[in-house]
């Protein structure tokens, strides 16, 4: 398969789509973003990257930066984890406030706001806030052979600013007794977490290693181990994408996670990564030239967990 | 891999479990099963099928139905059947109305109680619940190659007697259109369709075809075309276990569904399919020693769509 | 006070709204109704009645029969009725399904239509429909004074054939455990209460009673025991128009009870009963015409039980 | 009548259920209080007033504030408040966040806790948080004739320390821009609110004029216009008392307010006020033998609005 001309076909035929759909606008510095932007990446066992577009313009993560914190709260607490945070779908939009009080202040899965916001707390441990927000940026720069990732200091700024909303779950949370650290510290670091800025080509290259049971296979580095990695490729599956899960899995088939940045993470187990972007976002928040694109690449390639 | 050492390594593994979990009791003709069976068997590609414990013993297959009923609704209308039913996961429990009113009486999806009606009422179409009932049953028998199949007329007539929640989401769909047959007909299609006696083999035997991209490995049958079998997979993922499909993916990490009679199907893509059974259910209404069979199963030979 | 000349303005002050607002349309019995008519009736304490507009025409009464079925249903089973229907606002529409799932069958309040399900269950007892029906319709009869009170069968059929939504309120009750009768009993019993058609004079006239703590001013019979008819009273202003009470508490301040066919009964404690009537509804499902009518009088008369 | 025999019958009729009930444990300066005070006073319009038990010594008035503070925001933005914060029961616990998602930010009236951070957002205005709890007390001063009235500082620091849920409800209003000041701010008014410290003497007064269509019957003082007063009845009636408003309306049949600090206020139309206080709350939040020293002055008096 000629992946060059995949990555290039994928993206043309999301041309269409260029500039569609909605850029995030609840903090300014998001609201900024050229909607036109459009890039895609796929990274390799072989260590090999395919990219077209805007493949290596970095872009604010968001949400996509909760796969990564789950895995390290994973390694920090193991399966306590599990106590403080579920793992099924919500079946409701990303920062609902509803299943949390139902649930007492335990929210339904890491990859929605108050559970990723649960996810920092065990990262940050009886730590600081800043050595959390190093911990997770040093993780991505790791596994991402790439020293630059930096935090966008103006969207950290402007997440916490307007971040009423998850101020909200997290007051919400506390409430229940489920932080261990001051709800203004832990928020510091979730906000600084969403502000990460990398490129298609960044993320897909970080994530390899959950396409190969938790081993980098360029590196051979063991970043978790095996049955760790599944699940979190599980836990994307299922709850990847708010209440946009189960469509995204009968659409693309394969482990995914949106952020509101307009990235998408995508897991080809046994193959590689793939990141697109585009800031045009549809109703559920995922980027909407962005989906296009991946479902060009699962018509072409037939990749799919469920074959 | 010794299949047959497999299946009963998976038995005896669980065997502590056996008679654990309660057994459903809401009908009088699913309460009285002994609950101390269990059964597990495994159909491959070759036509070979491995078992263990009680895998020829027929049992109530319920909600299990709903996935080849899902297979047959689309065979029908197409596309048009998600004009009707949702495919998100509902995060709620498999008899809930919350969601329905909320979704004006549209269910979350195929495979939840109110969207498995939904599904009846398009196989029905323009004929007789007879004519439906008998299309299901004969999809069955072709797919099992069994033509012994049949409905526990007991069960059935048990379903309808005591099927009050059943028939509150009838009505309520039928209050929103969502229905084109007349409730009490499309609710005796539903009741019969769950009151289908099979065992472990015939159920994985039927379902080979979905792990082999709609073509039946043994037949070479076209079942039924390439992305409908993956996408069926995609929703047993997501959406096969009511409010602990998360967790079933996380620990099993492969497309399944369970009944409230103790059967769980489940696919394994490429490989083949397994259905165990076991009559105690845990609090979600899985079954407790099923899933525990499936673990062993997983454990030891590392199938899984994450990897 | 010159009551003809205040019936005669609170209709006039209202003419503005004639044929304002939304006919109910779920039955065609209601949806053909002229949405033009207009009528109030004010009965007093000596057994004078004063009339404007279409007083003394019969019209569809609803959900107002609630109210007296709720009397009935005390008189048989007493306090014990309270173990089956609370007594709190419900903060949800009149047909809303959600709170029945979360309490367990046990709906809100007895005049929000499943709880008015529960009351008719509660005055058959262990007898028939028809012998529960004569019931209803012998007490309204007394209560009036006027024989000629009849249910329009038409209107009842229509409720019978249209009634998805209640019959699924009904079903789901049912499947708690919180209904004595078959539910389809219950049911006939339920629509042919709402089918009952009496005129604005009728409903004054017969509702009199609860403005003078359960003794009729005019007969001298004692109705019911004094607590009861206080609070009758009091479950009125707290839970007789759904979702809207709490507006039209703070709107008229007096207990009251709309229903969909566009009537409306209030009650003056120590004074009288006024029942008024406009088709056209408001989008709480209340008679807007007939709310300004009873805005005009309280306004002009100060009439309210906050003072 | 004899009054003075009427309240000392009340406090010994509920003296079996002294110290019975659960004190409000949530902050430490609450929970210290000795759970066998019990006390009652009744306010008349000529200005005598009527005692038993504790009734003189002041106790944390909490939620019983939200009745004053409501006047002081009408006075100050008309019915424009009403854009701002419903007036319909909410038929949920007194923090519930799940109706202010559905309601989108807009509380469902101002005697829940989110309505009255609202209304505390109303009274602030353009001015300073300490400008506005100055008025609140000012005004509680004013109309109980005693300038001793006091904000218990260590009540005001504990509630905003443990104060997790309502600042999860103040930042989820604001999220939707339904607060015109910052919430901490917004907050520090309605902690310090919650924390005035009066007695039940001091109550009874100060509520006199709502008893009196908004004019205090002794100093003949206009405290506010004459349907003001009597909303602020009705929504004490519909909504005084969280999700079991409607079972105080169905007992007591007066409007009232209760606060977790074991204190009621009532009104009696035309007649005078009551307060009542004893630390021990039923499941609800109501003082226990508070509301039965209630009823037993409505069972002796006949007082209620509806008859």
């Amino acid at each position: 398969m000629d992946l060059q001309k995949l990555v290039e076909d994928a993206l043309s035929g999301a041309e269409v789509y260029r500039g569609h759909g909605d850029v995030a606008s609840y903090i300014p510095a998001l609201a900024a973003v050229d909607p036109r932007k459009m890039g895609i990446a796929i990274a390799c066992k072989d260590g090999s990257t395919y990219r077209a577009g805007d493949a290596d313009e970095p872009f604010s993560v968001q949400s996509i930066s909760k796969v990564f914190a789950l895995n390290l709260a994973l390694d920090h607490v193991g399966a306590q984890l599990w106590n403080h945070v579920g793992r099924e779908p919500s079946g409701s939009p990303f920062n609902s406030i509803v299943q949390l009080e139902q649930e007492k202040g335990k929210p339904r899965n890491p990859l929605i706001n108050a559970g990723a916001i649960v996810v920092s707390d065990n990262i940050m441990g009886h730590g600081t806030a800043d050595a959390a927000v190093a911990e997770i940026l040093e993780f991505l720069r790791d596994r991402a052979g790439d020293d630059s990732i930096a935090i966008d200091e103006n969207v950290a700024i402007s997440e916490s600013q307007a971040g009423f909303l998850n101020r909200s779950l997290a007051y919400f949370v506390s409430a229940f007794g489920n932080l261990k650290n001051p709800v203004e510290e832990v928020l510091s670091v979730y906000f600084r977490q969403c502000a990460i800025a990398m490129s298609c080509r960044q993320l897909a290259r970080a994530a390899l290693y959950l396409a190969f049971d938790g081993t980098d296979p360029i590196t051979g580095d063991a970043v978790t181990i095996s049955h760790r990695a599944r699940r979190i490729n599980s836990l994307m599956l299922t709850c990847g994408h708010y209440d946009n899960s189960g469509d995204f899995a009968f659409r693309i088939g394969l482990p995914g996670k949106s952020g509101v940045g307009g990235g998408i993470l995508v897991i080809v187990p046994g193959f590689g990564a793939i990141s697109v972007w585009s800031p045009g976002l549809n109703a559920a928040g995922t980027s909407l030239a962005g989906a296009v694109m991946l479902e060009n690449v699962v018509e072409r390639t037939g990749w799919s967990v469920f074959v």
